[in-house]
């Protein structure tokens, strides 16, 4: 039997999140039953929701960071138990069958993965994401959050955490390297203290000053503005590895000059337009400029446990359900430092 | 005392070749004097003489493939002897003390490499090429060209071979791996022939099916025309690495979506103008674009190495000196299968 839930559900590309009633389907053999405690607010949930990424199946629960507490397990489920503290990010489920998913990078499975909102799932329906009291998961897509992190600051972690992580261990961040983040928000700010703990050199580049206070707090090592055309001369062939986390549009070459030889810029986050390159900025350094999205489970549980050892959560500012549209327009002012995650107890 | 040498140089952009003499300096204690028997002609030198990569010190003797034989070695010169067959290639120098001429990658120096013309070289002088009776270079830039090479199919392995060779080892081109040839020209077809060496699974995506018959001879396996649209969506995913060996402006985000999770395609030409990218087309499945020029000096000995070991030379055609101008604007017409080659010895 399904059980009724209650959520926060986007109705319309132009209307506010209105508080509604969702279904969850029955746990089968292998699936896991969430009691989701924190769902974080990610940036891709406004341009979803608003349509702004294609169609939208409405009503939709968006939502892909969420932690709480395993409050039902399948007959066959092995790896979890009742009171488990568990979280579920933007992926789950995949083919399980392609190259991609065989070699364990199920994020980029050919079929596509199944993300956590507006995805069509296996019965045919479509998937409600986390801004709701449960979700019900196939065990193979459910992550341990271990002891040591708090089940509100690791909820970001899910998306911001593993999106940042997997790139970082991708291109060799770690001790002799040097590592430019661009952007200091969500994702910036997970990529700030993830690169200083595997021992790179860090240093955001930022559009001002603003938030240097944070960024060198949160452990970068240097903190320049891209406002300041100084920056671009004075660091020019410098980075092994650049991720951009912003999504708007960027004058590409001007970075990519700022690479060493055989660097890296990633592009995490990306506008809807095409954006000019300069392939000779690539050619007399062996530049790249690649993408990445999320991470593999395998990765996002190692993320997890790294995030354990290491003592990192997310920077956050907890809202109650009915803060929700207010706190979407204040990340998109970027009036945020650095992540807001919804109280799910709020959902009344 | 410096040695006057015939050569054929250009005088102004818009001016033909014309026949000249040229001064190369005294062999240094540490320098080869090498008579050039023969120097390939690469799609650069027209660039360059026509000044659409920059201004030129006119007037330039291009010429960057140049295989030959020992007449002179300075007194340290330890590792040739006169008698030696020997090539020059686009470098003849570099800083040798930033980190890349350190890390044994002088191509990416940062100084900027020495180039085999149109640079200044340690001693103030602009550096003059190939299409030459002679050239003076320092013995740390000389290549030993294999016995089983012939000179005059060997010259061009000097640019294109090695332009080509670099990027295939750097992103692991072998046995199990799908590469991709764009064009096949001067580049294309070496880069074929040396994938298929390699052991990868060779396909040329070429404007039409003309050059088909020549391109399966070369070693590829599948031939496909980009002018056919349904080469686009068969080919989805497939390849790991693209190598891009034209000059001209493609549509970049249809070629990046050839590429299998974890592919990179490599500029090894570019126009001057930017070219709009779609990083949404890089994200999904972990793609690159890089650049790459030609390969270290101990990397295009490795390169000679192989290509005598599999018995790999440039397809040529040999033309005489007077005949340069001509051969030019038959390489502008891509009317050249697939290398000419100036026979030095009608520098008369």
């Amino acid at each position: 039997m399904p059980t009724t839930v209650r959520a926060y559900a986007a109705t319309a590309a132009d209307q506010p999140l209105t508080p509604t009633t969702i279904e969850r389907r029955d746990v089968g053999p292998r699936d896991v039953r969430i009691e989701i405690r924190f769902a974080g607010i990610c940036h891709s949930d406004i341009h979803t929701a608003r349509a702004e990424w294609g169609g939208v199946p409405y009503p939709l629960v968006v939502g892909h960071e969420m932690a709480g507490v395993v409050a039902e397990v399948g007959a066959e489920v092995t790896r979890f138990a009742v009171g488990d503290r568990v979280g579920v990010g933007v992926m789950v489920d995949s083919c399980r069958e392609c190259d991609a998913c065989r070699k364990g990078l199920e994020q980029y499975c050919h079929v596509g993965m199944t993300q956590a909102y507006g995805s069509v799932d296996r019965d045919g329906s479509v998937t409600q994401g986390g801004y709701a009291q449960q979700v019900v998961v196939t065990e193979d897509f459910v992550l341990r959050i271990p002891d040591a992190l708090d089940l509100d600051v690791a909820a970001p972690l899910l998306c911001a955490g593993i999106t940042t992580y997997s790139p970082l261990r991708h291109w060799g961040a770690g001790p002799g390297t040097k590592v430019a983040v661009v952007g200091l928000g969500g994702l910036g700010h997970m990529a700030v203290r993830l690169a200083h703990a595997m021992g790179a050199e860090v240093t955001v580049l930022s559009q001002s000053l603003k938030k240097q206070e944070d960024g060198l707090r949160l452990g970068a090592d240097h903190y320049r503005a891209t406002s300041d055309p100084e920056t671009f001369t004075e660091l020019a062939g410098t980075f092994d590895l650049i991720l951009n986390t912003v999504s708007a549009e960027l004058d590409l070459g001007s970075y990519l000059s700022l690479l060493a030889v055989d660097g890296t810029m990633v592009a995490l986050g990306a506008p809807p337009e095409a954006l000019p390159v300069q392939v000779f900025s690539l050619i007399p350094a062996r530049r790249s400029l690649a993408g990445s999205t999320i991470g593999s489970i395998a990765e996002t549980q190692e993320m997890l446990d790294f995030c354990a050892e290491h003592g990192i959560g997310a920077q956050i500012e907890v809202v109650a359900a009915d803060q929700v549209n207010e706190a979407w327009e204040r990340v998109l002012a970027s009036d945020v430092r650095y992540r807001f995650v919804i109280d799910t107890s709020t959902l009344v």
